[in-house]
């Protein structure tokens, strides 16, 4: 995060990436001292993360404990070649992206009520074509599942965005890729182009 | 890692999910405590990880103090739905996935020409149709510009593979998920239906 050209803190812009996105990765310590990434499905309510998982292991007992924990979002977008830039120079070659960081608290939701929501909150983003009974605490058919499964919440404490898309280089350049995307026209080169027109002012 | 169904340790395994993407996510530990997660372009080579950045911030201070430090790749296949398994029960619907997760020690490459030929290897990687001058630390347009970049190398002690496939569901089920996959045949379904059938033995 040392290129502020990089940086937002735009609400909306966070709400995209989270909403764009069904798997992120959580970060946890382990007790033998290894930061430990863990794919996830995850929903996003008001800039929290709420996934499920086992009501056991170091993931469970890491958000048990209320530990420093964090949370990654990342959306590649095309990859520019060097020689888009320079006829020689290696150096140019890059990828253009979308990545949220959070730092947070972990949680374990207990009551069965919080639960259901944040299951079916959940389902209704992984399988919005429904098909399932909606979750909820007093169906006799969740009751006794829902002890089984474990619902982890992440309160966030700093959220850092870093939209990837020339910034750095001049307007002249930055026109010139966005006209070379859509010659190329690979499968996110118009979204990418889109992107860097947003950057054009 | 509690399933030991969807665990995996087959060298080939490793190799094919190394070279199957080319953003992996490291994770290293921040001063203040957190598991930072960092999506990254890198380069497999014998299962040790390479990626370039900045000479400074706190993901080069990591390695350049040998820490342990952490790499995670996930693929995602298809996603499951709850009505596949039982016609009101939402707990049934997953995603099946390949993930890979490495606990290692960070190391930052000084040498000059360890450097450019890491750098290499992840321009051949990224950039296979060419159109640069091979990195070299002799060729003087490079000769400068190497040091102004880090090239990282996460050295592994452990590697953990999980596959999940439905391997915890008998083998009537994962032949009508195939079958079912390959009718609604979506973007990954008929690759996710040969991973199952592999597991169909």
């Amino acid at each position: 995060m040392r290129r502020s050209e990089f940086d937002s803190q735009d609400p909306q812009v966070i709400r995209d990436i989270l909403t764009a996105n069904k798997i992120g990765r959580v970060g946890i310590i382990t007790p033998d001292g290894y930061p430990r990434i863990v794919p996830v499905n995850y929903v996003a309510i008001d800039t929290h993360i709420f996934f499920h998982g086992a009501p056991e292991g170091e993931k469970f007992e890491a958000f048990a404990r209320g530990e420093k924990v964090s949370f990654a979002v990342d959306i590649p977008y095309s990859t520019i070649p060097s020689y888009w830039f320079e006829e020689r120079n290696a150096c140019p070659a890059t990828i253009f992206y979308k990545s949220l960081f959070m730092r947070g608290t972990g949680r374990i939701i207990e009551a069965p009520d919080e639960k259901a929501k944040a299951l079916e909150a959940l389902m209704e983003s992984e399988q919005p074509e429904g098909g399932y009974a909606r979750i909820s605490a007093d169906d006799p058919i969740y009751r006794r599942r829902l002890s089984g499964v474990a619902a982890f919440e992440i309160i966030p404490n700093a959220i850092d965005v870093k939209l990837k898309f020339g910034q750095n280089r001049s307007l002249e350049v930055r026109v010139r890729i966005v006209k070379l995307l859509r010659e190329r026209a690979g499968p996110r080169d118009e979204e990418t182009a889109v992107e860097i027109e947003k950057t054009l002012g």
